[in-house]
């Protein structure tokens, strides 16, 4: 849902829905800072509630757990930060299940690199995100159903925007899109996972330039 | 150190000595075992002493704090991984600090990566190693210190073999080796730090292969 399509919605809204909007949004909020500040285990539903200014019975009236709420947070977040994207950079998309896709994969990717940089440098999103990815390291069944909703959309748009560069004969058919979409995903989650190094616009190019190139000297065809 | 160095050294000391690296390895083992169970924040001294069976004043004689421990444990388990590698693969050095360098940059990655991945599925380094990266993600100072002391030493001698490569003509020499290597171990940390996919030998034959070559269609040359 974009801004604007949400601004309309909420005015013509009854004060019913108009104050559910509002606890929905403060709920997610509390979530986000909450977890982000003492971590996944010490958050509970109550502590949520408190801080979103609600009772824990509005909560379970919308979400069963914990993981639930911020799972939702999460990918409202996504779609808050995808607007932000699109508001930054002309010909970026406003829907999070849409990658750019100008026709020239070098100039997509790097713009979608950028967009993600922003993001897991933002505060908003990066303490909570951390917090999320260390309980993902203590807790394998955990990992497996945050990634599965929240990560491998966004990966499958990789491989997806990959199959389309394939198609327009930019990228070798030969090429698998669920392992080549590493090659942009990988460097930035280690350098953000494990702080190996500067994370900026600049690296994102150089990175999306050395995938679709290769760093081997490339032999002389006949 | 070799293992075979560690022998003979070993049948050349006093009994002090001896028993002295006895107590060194049951802590070394102890520490890694015990943070992998219980995480590194609830890890003490007096924990790993238990389980070691020493008085914890030996640990205090040879170690400053918990994180010290630790990570000399790590240093000596990659030792000990090594000297693994040397034995499975004909050709692999023995020495952590030497990667393999056959003249053959693709040959030589991919047996690296496949050391590498044979390291990360062991779960006798996996278990703690996830413990001290969740360590990491609550704490950005601890990170850089264990990054510093353990991972970096890995990437600066890929960004070593990759210069080598440049000099041999095999990578381009405008390519930046503290970047380029990211293409290798990006890939790799993130399936094992997020498990967004399977992480095999085959898994890291295809990086090696995509980072070299690109995954881009190669414009024709005249």
């Amino acid at each position: 849902m974009s801004a604007t399509k949400s601004q309309s919605a909420k005015k013509a809204a009854p004060d019913a829905a108009r104050r559910s909007e509002r606890s929905r949004r403060a709920i997610y909020d509390a979530a986000l800072s909450l977890v982000g500040e003492i971590g996944y285990p010490r958050t509970t539903i109550e502590g949520i509630a408190a801080r979103a200014g609600v009772g824990k019975q509005t909560i379970y009236r919308w979400w069963g757990s914990k993981a639930e709420v911020l799972m939702e947070a999460f990918i409202d977040l996504n779609e808050r930060n995808t607007e932000v994207a699109a508001e930054r950079h002309p010909g970026y998309p406003g829907d999070p299940a849409v990658l750019p896709d100008s026709g020239d994969i070098e100039a997509d990717f790097k713009l979608l690199l950028h967009a993600t940089v922003d993001v897991l440098k933002d505060p908003v999103f990066e303490a909570p995100a951390r917090a999320l990815a260390a309980e993902g390291l203590a807790d394998r069944a955990f990992s497996e159903a945050f990634v599965a909703r929240l990560l491998m959309p966004g990966l499958d748009l990789y491989a997806d925007r990959l199959r389309a560069a394939q198609e327009a004969g930019q990228v070798r058919t030969e090429v698998d899109p669920t392992i080549a979409r590493d090659l942009f995903s990988g460097p930035l989650a280690q350098r953000w996972l494990q702080n190996t190094g500067p994370l900026d616009h600049a690296y994102a190019d150089t990175i999306v330039e050395y995938a679709l190139y290769g760093i081997g000297a490339r032999p002389p065809r006949s």
